[in-house]
């Protein structure tokens, strides 16, 4: 099929453009490279069915041109987003650009080109601090705690809307965290670049005890594709996690060991790492396992994998630009 | 209390200011009259604690003059909003700019002007096709079905964040249809004008059987003020309706008895009176009715206040321009 990724150059687009490729497909990227790394396209680019645009969805003059790359597209996978979860509250306005507005735009760009499938990259953050744990897709309607949370739903509820207005179908994945190679932000990137910088000690946001839950990327992918394949609803919303979760400690525990370190741990304190933090994320994972996937990898599984990957990649200075411990 | 209200000069907006400066209230009103009516701002523009401010939150340049008007406000009621359901479908920007974005600039000009508490309207649509019904506040997470629903969503989402992130309050009333003085738009209003035009012709979108619920305007407003006396919660979520529904026949039946009519009636068919329609609205009221609030009118008198309120306002071109059969 022909396929067009949003964000095609972030840590888990660049990894579903290698491997819908691998699958034969015909790819076409749309990124503006804000955040994407270009080396991670190394490969596609080399690929006879992969195509780039480098434009912006939020730039009025790029979207013609993304509608013209859109043409006989069967399915966008929109995951160009700002996923920059703990500073959204010193630019709110990123947020809603970024993602409700962007999101728009694409669902509009589809309209146009009469693109009846999208794929959306949610989040578990869109349930705020659900009582319920683990957080199915149809618990209690859910009260926002961040400005991330709150502009994916809103793109959740513009791609609702959409497929009943104008016959679109859609498939919403609600993420946990994930890991794996690409991986360019988060708790674990931050703990690495503290480590390198100073083996002797580690501050850590919170009291520690925030329990999360995270999944490989690989497996996000697996099961990106069997819920398209399997699930034909107008609008196919999935949680997809792993049925485990794990203290920050815990992880923190995991890095040292394989770095063979042990530094002084300091802790910034509270039950939370950040305002709009989310002190338990674990996804009820009951609807995406029944069409028959589960995850290959455990969380110390996909802690490691990203760990030995950021190790490998110590030298580049692209993917070790520091981002936030985040998630 | 010094009150900013958006969309002062529209239906629920023009009847809460009144309230607000019978009760001694000093009354700021920001609106662009795209959809309101300056006469029902008549009696309140010759109060000495009321003051009209002719400014668009969407223009940047306006922006700075409500912020400037907001100076010292305790509560923002924001009110403005594109309230046109049946036909977003066709202008699927209007809801996206004249609702989740006004809302972040409302957001984001309290924010500036440090004031902290915001009322908004929301809306029963949000809950898309709600499986329970009466439909209660913590009902399972929705799936939008109208964009109009869906900017309600966003708007809700964004208010919920800023509470969480910059020490907010607020309250957001999901409103089923409101009737009564200066109602401007709707199915009675569509019904009342059809007659007037033709005594014996009646078209009704769908099969008629459409089930919805109805509230006074007047108790709206009571139940507005009640749940922000009462409720102090970061984020106070609160249905309102009555507890009762009826078929758009029933509403049929009302007005042609008190229109002293008989005229032929033709449906369009369907279950849903448009794309998006909602064939069963019905709202649990427990959680507002829990602070001592009930409404003091039925949908039967709600049916009739509006209709005489139509009526004897038939020859005011203000308040006849046709909007639409939607609610």
């Amino acid at each position: 099929m022909r396929c067009l990724i949003t964000g095609g150059s972030g840590f888990i687009g660049s990894n579903l453009v290698d491997r819908l490729l691998s699958l034969g497909h015909q790819v076409v990227v749309v990124d503006n490279f804000s955040t994407g790394i270009r080396s991670f396209l190394k490969n596609a680019c080399s690929h006879p069915n992969f195509r780039l645009l480098e434009a912006d969805i939020l730039d009025p003059p790029s979207l013609a041109k993304i509608q013209n790359a859109m043409e006989g597209t069967e399915v966008v996978f929109h995951l160009a987003a700002n996923a920059d979860v703990r500073f959204g509250l010193e630019h709110p306005r990123k947020d809603l650009e970024q993602n409700t507005i962007a999101t728009f735009h694409v669902l509009e760009s589809m309209r146009v080109c009469n693109v009846k499938k999208i794929v959306f990259s949610s989040t578990g953050s869109i349930y705020g601090e659900s009582k319920i744990i683990p957080t199915p897709e149809d618990t209690p309607f859910p009260v926002q705690t961040s400005l991330y949370g709150a502009s994916k739903l809103a793109c959740e509820g513009l791609i609702a809307a959409y497929c009943e207005g104008y016959k679109m179908q859609s498939w919403i994945f609600r993420f946990v965290s994930i890991l794996g190679e690409r991986y360019t932000h988060g708790h674990i990137f931050d703990f690495y670049k503290q480590l390198l910088k100073n083996h002797d000690q580690l501050k850590i946001l919170g009291n520690g005890h925030q329990k999360k839950s995270y999944l490989y990327v690989q497996d996000c992918i697996d099961a990106i594709l069997i819920a398209i394949e399997k699930s034909h609803d107008k609008v196919n919303i999935f949680n997809l996690g792993t049925d485990e979760y794990c203290e920050v400690n815990d992880s923190v525990a995991i890095i040292c060991k394989e770095l063979n370190l042990d530094p002084t741990l300091s802790y910034t304190g509270g039950e939370r790492g950040w305002i709009g933090d989310n002190p338990f994320i674990f996804l009820d994972t009951k609807k995406i396992s029944s069409l028959g996937w589960k995850p290959k990898f455990s969380i110390k599984d996909s802690v490691l994998k990203t760990l030995r990957y950021l190790k490998a990649n110590q030298d580049n200075q692209d993917i070790l630009t520091m981002r936030q411990q985040d998630t």
